[in-house]
């Protein structure tokens, strides 16, 4: 069993990569931005692929998303993707900071192509995921939410329009993204969401973000740990 | 010299793809949904990638196109490549339906990461593009225009202010996310873009976009063959 987890950020992954003392394999992906960390959890190969970096920053959103799912999977050839990092979830859903959920589906809200047709339907996405990802959710008492991803740090009314209209719950940069790339390349994919932020308790997004990231990133990593061995024993 | 477009739709590719005879490849990029037509432009190799279809339609947007355009540099190593298509313009600007334009550079209008920090550099984008399409564009007659990329059809204020800040005047929903994937990799790259729209003259953008684009793809056509007359004889 060969798990390859696609991270956006270091300090989503850090904990994580210690954890499991993985080592970073350097020029892996040249001439792209990735990194790769390599190891193994017990009797499975953990891969864990960083989007990389630009401008002195963690890359994120949805194109470096593709690329680091796409060189991920054409040269890992990994059995099952991993998506895990933060995201922002609602107060009215009952989710609170640093609680982790397991994504059951995975939908863009800032593609807006109108019209009944296809144009619309693939412009919302509306990916699968692995389809374990509730029997392991169950197992591990991890609650289940739509993955909503856009662009943009923010919530726009016209974000919040098709989140609220489509059944999204767990806002990223990148879910989407990697559960494209995966459908297209037939990998199962296993989303896993900490949260940083309330998107309906009237403060900050970015200010939230940054004050709870270390906390979900936290949460994230244990979570992360049961999940790996609960995967390294299928 | 190998040239290769990425084109998202195959009413933009058609007529070009007719024009010099290109041949379909089947398989070729297996398992994704790209499709390849190759063959030959005087001494030059032509190969046009499309993204592919999705629910009975042309896969559009930005994830689309950073697939497709990975999966043609990685399998098809090209010297350049050129990235056609239709887009929004600005009447105040004095652009006009059917005009075909070179870009000078590419950015993001809906990727909204705040602060001063690299985040925000990084989210808008501004990628290059190849340091010959200036003179390219004088040679042929062709005005310049910046392309500002997003992942929707239409306008909302939170993108016309960012593409106001920023300069951008060919509204697209691909080329930034193609410029991003060729500067990974160093390969050059030109942007040749068509209006089907004008984005200030109160029109609804689907329905101007719908009944000029077979007159936004002959021009963007013509402007395609004399563009590889010139680069062929580089």
């Amino acid at each position: 069993m060969h798990i390859c987890y696609v991270v956006a950020m270091r300090a989503e992954a850090r904990p994580f990569v210690e954890a499991y003392g993985l080592s970073k394999v350097d020029g892996f992906f040249v001439p792209l931005p990735c990194i790769l960390y390599d190891g193994m959890a017990g009797d499975c190969r953990l891969s864990v692929v960083l989007n990389g970096e630009q401008h002195g920053t963690d890359l994120v959103g949805c194109e470096a998303a593709s690329v680091a799912t796409m060189a991920a999977i054409e040269r890992l050839h990994p059995d099952m993707v991993v998506n895990s990092g933060t995201c922002g979830a609602f107060k009215a859903q009952g989710a609170s900071i640093a609680e982790v959920f397991v994504g059951n589906g995975a939908m863009f809200h800032d593609r807006r192509v109108p019209g009944d047709d296809g144009f619309a339907t693939q412009s919302l996405g509306n990916y699968a995921v692995w389809d374990g990802s509730r029997a392991l959710a169950e197992r591990l008492g991890l609650k289940m939410g739509k993955v909503t991803t856009g662009s943009s740090l923010d919530m726009q009314p016209c974000d919040l329009a098709v989140i609220q209209q489509h059944g999204g719950q767990l806002k990223d940069m990148e879910g989407a993204a990697v559960a494209f790339v995966c459908s297209l390349f037939h990998t199962p994919l296993l989303l896993v969401k900490s949260v940083t932020d309330l998107c309906d308790d009237g403060a900050a997004t970015f200010e939230e973000f940054t004050k709870n990231l270390s906390a979900a990133s936290q949460s994230l990593n244990e979570a992360n740990q049961r999940i790996i061995n609960r995967l390294s024993a299928l």
